[in-house]
């Protein structure tokens, strides 16, 4: 971490920001310049971040050299993550395809989606029982319930299912069905939730905050990873900006991006990304080719009549195709599904 | 809700969606036009936010024409709500000042903070025993040990406390001890917790999330009415934008707006919606010209040694001063302090 | 156009109303509900934008029904506009790829540009006389000498070039050297420049401002199009977001948005809008996937010289096996390069 | 300037670095520590902004230490700015009211407003002759004509002008006329248009663009000053963010932060920054709360029949109102009107 001091401190001003430093155990190195002094604060610069150095008097900025997260960061492991779950292999060559209904809405509509998307090659189901919505007045999930149908839907199946929870209170049910635990954009910072789910030893896929830093969001990674539980999935599905043409802005750089700066798999999410449908197919192929390892669709029997997200739904017949488009871009960069 | 419908329609596809529209209760008023058919649902157009009407076959768009909210929108009540709390009124003509520490620290930085907050005019105290930390490495707050603290300043100096819940587990021992339950930015959707302080009909402070419209501050707001409880106050805290000179942007112009859209007090939080104490006075007299209904500012004995937000406290000599500019900006637009 | 009147309007009251639309040439259609009268407001809505009408007493809100561009719009023109540039044909089947360096330095590194962009597909040569900098000590530029490097280069390989222009005072001599006048993104919205482009005939490259709408954009090309220029070429160049970790966000999604709304061909510039070389690949390959109809790529013999942005300047060795891939996912697609 | 190395580079490659840092003529000081070794590049560190030192191989990251403007920053010059125009003296006690109509429409519409903003207390008139509109098809303004009722409105009240300028041709007509230079949000990188206002010697009201950073900002005004102009009054105005109740977001915690960083006078628009009459008002106040050495308000005779941004304007009656209410604010911070 560099300390950069406001010009024309005295001697001993300067000795109380080296003694602060090294109060938290780094080493101070003064450095004099022309125009102004710095010091590098050498050791672990974890241990200063939050500290309120920048507060501290003769203090004019504080700039951080190392990254403020560890285990998921690729100083700490060069080597891709690949999370097993139910015999599939996430991380690795395989693209994989989440798909189903946003709202788990009966144990009908659920088959009606989950069969036809395991047919076009799609390799877990997704489906809410416990939906964060914006307004009280509108449909909440079917809870316990809809958990239920979709284990219903893995049976008939055999495909794994991945549902998102919502209240740390949840996580032993969810559990109990899920083979994979979403967290989603809203949640991306409840830390009791993320310190559960670490807990719970289920593979997790954290959904990136609405308006989370990329840093940000691997540091609520790291959350879980703290726990002990490695077997996280990083999912990009749009971020607030001014534009209102979609309904978030589908920022695909952060796939790169993320796969430098972690060994984690990272998923793109076009649904939410876009919020509508006839977006979804091209934001699809462009995350698998900026590198993603693998897409949450959601697809629904009958997108006019669903009780939430129906604007960014595909019809199963949508979805085939766009799997053959899929498929397509995926051999073009030496990826399979 | 209006309803665009795109050109070219068959009366056939036409009446589909007035069927669509009439199977939700309302009333479909057609209207032709050179370039466009529009229809006007009327009736309680909440019914179909949601219901994924811009996706069905023939839709170009959908414009609401109502709120979303109700209970704490301007419409459903006129005057403004005022708030009793420990025999202080919230939401009046006089200005509440919420001062103290980010982190409750210790026993004694509480007093060191609630004292001389005391004596500049402050008529709460506010200190955090859960905090959200960005970083798992961070300092997470003492628990019910801080809140035994606060309760502590409470009885020495005879002001009430607000203090933060982060869990729904939480809830029950933080309302043993405070007097306003404080739901911070990053659980405004949180929609669990909102649900849970909505049914324990204490006070509530709700903060603006990061990035929320001011029309899902509301929806969340509407969560915790829609559960008996409207002792609701809103704050405005900052939100995120590409600016970097600040932490966060303070959206001051939320505050006249919220109070044209609904009859809850609105504070303004200068401390975190700048991150710099140098800008805490600028942004504190600002929110009262505003029109703000109180303030939360953070005020530290000792910034430079705060666990957290320390680059954002005051100390208790630069608040006494700011109290005073604060009672003559108040002063000026007919307010007291 | 809707109006949506307050609620409590006299007859009267609405009538002032409805007699300010009817001065504007359009129709009134009043539509009374239980909670809100609305007008629909019929005829040529384009006349009633930015004419306060939110702001006559009684008027809640104006919700537009049309789009406010005409002749860059979809509806206007079914099929997709193609342009002639050289021989070559914008917008079809094949995708054009623009390369070069940021700014033109000499003779000598245009060529070393110029030479191997060819030889690896580029089908155009990019590079900037006249630079908009944000500090006015680095670099402006070498305006007409670096033109003529341009046209040397233009000479030695016989591509077409594309360069920048930023002054209306400019155009002239920009138009007598380059093959495509680019309009940058802080001149989106310098509406003499547009008007004067719209003037000269010469294809028009019109990038998006850094935190323009979608809406914006089109209405800017509206501009040139509106002096009878139909010859435009949009670029998505990234948007500002909070996000640090990249220069800019791209935002992929307005590339099939911007293809639904308008005929006119689509670019997408990974360079500028991630900034970082690292990143110009897989941004390169996911905007062919999006479907845009070109891409703009920043290629520099010899990036850690260079005058301009060299973070995000590729050396032609990594640009050939860049367009070896570009060449697979176009393919993909049903497109070639 | 911190360059930090990327770990494990040989001492060749270290050198490699330390060599290109000396050729722009800085002195490089090693500092190794246990994770990373870093250089700081001491002396002008300007000459190594945009030199792509991020793309050099071996180079992580690279830190500024010092701001990249200089003319207009507070460490150049300590004492504040103070601009003489026809008398007035901007950037002291006295705080000063620019009011008059968005558009310039007719000499009888101009003086309709100029003469009772005078009355109420307005010290300078403003109005637009030449618009910068986002529609080719909306009123673009009365140009030298409208320059002329602007003159005959300052013949009548006595106050000095205030008006725009879009196009570098038109500074001379606009400097004949007016009395204050004014170059819009969308031109605060149009910096042929800077360069050419800062030859003219005329004071120059520059409005912070769309999405400027406050760097961005000052590096424009920078432009300006590198003329030999100093004159220069900065204007917030309102950034665009994701919030659509307001036209903008108003940032006056820029106020402060440019008072810190830059000795320049700043003034606030809360009219551009809310596109809300009737929130011009309570922003009007904070702005002057929050430091600002003077506000820039529309001001319409009939709102309702403005050309342009009526939404936005005040009655002459309201803004007398206002004044009243500015003038006790403004005492009670000890400033005056």
């Amino acid at each position: 971490m560099i300390v950069v001091l406001k010009p024309g401190l005295t001697p001993e001003e300067i000795q109380r920001v080296v003694k602060r430093i090294e109060g938290f155990g780094l080493r101070a190195h003064i450095s004099v310049g022309k125009e102004r002094t710095i010091i590098g604060a050498i050791g672990d610069e974890r241990l200063l971040v939050d500290q309120g150095l920048e507060s501290f008097p003769g203090v004019e900025k504080v700039l951080p050299i190392l990254k403020p997260y560890k285990l998921v960061g690729r100083e700490f492991q060069k080597e891709d993550t690949l999370i097993e779950v139910c015999g599939r292999q996430i991380g690795g060559k395989r693209i994989h395809i989440m798909a189903g209904p946003c709202s788990v809405e009966s144990r009908e509509q659920v088959l009606a989606a989950a069969i036809p998307v395991k047919e076009a090659g799609a390799t877990f189901i997704r489906g809410g029982a416990f939906k964060p919505r914006t307004s009280p007045y509108t449909f909440q999930g079917l809870g316990e319930e809809g958990l239920n149908y979709l284990a219903h839907a893995r049976q008939i199946t055999g495909l794994p299912i991945i549902t998102e929870v919502l209240d740390p209170r949840d996580l032993d049910v969810v559990c109990r069905y899920t083979d994979i635990v979403q967290i989603g954009a809203r949640n991306m910072q409840n830390f009791k939730l993320l310190t559960e789910a670490g807990r719970a030893q289920k593979p997790v896929m954290l959904k990136r905050g609405m308006s989370a830093t990329i840093q940000e969001f691997l540091l609520s990674a790291e959350y879980i990873a703290a726990e002990g539980n490695r077997k996280i999935i990083l999912c990009e599905r749009g971020i607030r900006t001014y534009e209102t043409e979609t309904r978030n802005t589908l920022d695909l750089s952060a796939v790169p991006v993320l796969k430098r700066l972690s060994h984690l798999p990272v998923f793109v999410d076009p649904s939410h990304g876009t919020g509508r449908w006839d977006l979804v197919g091209p934001m699809a192929l462009a995350g698998i080719a900026a590198g993603a390892d693998g897409l949450l669709i959601e697809v629904h029997p009958n997108p006019e009549e669903a009780l939430s997200d129906g604007p960014q739904s595909l019809k199963p017949k949508k979805f085939a195709i766009l799997m053959e488009q899929i498929r397509r871009v995926a051999q073009a960069i030496g990826r399979e599904v």
